[in-house]
């Protein structure tokens, strides 16, 4: 297998993408993009990635884009890494079902704060857009919250750690940011601290945030 | 295997699973939620589903949620119909990579028409959301058409049919309503044509337009 590059960007979805990179043990190049110099709209950047967003995971077959397929696929490149029930269809679905979840209505809901042009040009519409996200991401943290509950732990989809850890933990970093008290979200705290004791969570957040 | 049954409602995302049961040959019970009545925040279907919404699968293991998930345990769970590169993690990861589009960006953008509530209470600014809605589903059509295009067809992901079909199907089957003039995406016009031709379609549609 030729050498991936992974294209990422400090304080994005796509640090679970690279924890699980970590995870599997992958080699892999890190490529970070200049969000505040709108790198990740620039031609270069355009050419592998034309929804100009991260990540992006480039191999020696094409570009590949999306949090949820990237994990899944780091996931089924290194099946002795163990980091997803590949073989078992229902937990298996467990899994996409978060990481689906996670990218469709979390995110969705965290972006309507910083990212509210996406949907409306009008700077009152984009207030309004802005004002609500306490409010549903409070209503997905509760969500998530009883999803811990019903899988006991330690990990999101119960005994054994998955990709879906990665990207739980990538989005519930965001809870305090969007407005959301952490303090009624025991499970969540819990989870959030396991994972910053995993040697590739540390090793990816310090890797995003280095120079 | 006991018989699943599948929750959906006419004319929603939910069509895309619908479609994938058939082509995978499954037993199943179809139980139609009348939105007008708003079922699906009935007490009985949040005990199946606490989200709200369709599409649902219950299984002898547990309920299901989630189009892409559910997409991808149809396939894994009937190998024999070839609906999904199982054994491939590239081909797979193409394919779970359509189906995150599909559902975080190309489904959140046509949400903001019919459902604007969910991220804004003011009345203008959910009206500001749903004048956006042609601009934003013309852009994602647009980026579907080059992927038609590179993919080189007669599929949405190459020669091979598969769950990304049912789901592409059924989401560009909102570009008109959405205010998009499909005159220019002719790859996206022949996919849907190509998709109707197909018995499973022609059977979920009838299935779900039935009283």
């Amino acid at each position: 297998m030729s050498r991936w590059t992974f294209y990422t960007a400090p304080a994005t979805c796509a640090l679970a993408t690279h924890i699980a990179l970590h995870e599997a043990g992958a080699d892999f190049e890190l490529v970070k993009l200049d969000f505040a110099a709108q790198q990740q709209q620039g031609a270069a950047y355009l050419a592998i990635n034309p929804k100009g967003r991260v990540p992006a995971l480039v191999t020696a077959q094409g570009a590949l884009t999306e949090t949820p397929a990237l994990l899944l696929f780091v996931a089924q490149s290194f099946p002795a890494a163990q980091l997803a029930p590949l073989q078992d269809a229902f937990a298996m679905a467990r899994v996409s079902e978060l990481l689906s979840y996670l990218a469709s209505t979390v995110h969705v809901n965290h972006a309507h704060g910083r990212r509210a042009s996406r949907w409306a040009d009008a700077p009152d519409a984009q207030a309004a857009m802005r004002a609500k996200v306490p409010q549903t991401m409070a209503a997905c943290a509760a969500l998530l919250e009883q999803g811990l509950a019903a899988a006991a732990g330690p990990w999101a989809l119960g005994a054994a750690y998955s990709i879906a850890d990665a990207y739980l933990y990538t989005v519930a970093s965001w809870l305090e940011g969007d407005g959301v008290d952490t303090a009624a979200l025991p499970l969540l705290l819990a989870h959030r601290a396991r994972m910053a004791q995993r040697p590739a969570v540390q090793r990816a957040l310090a890797e995003a945030a280095a120079a």
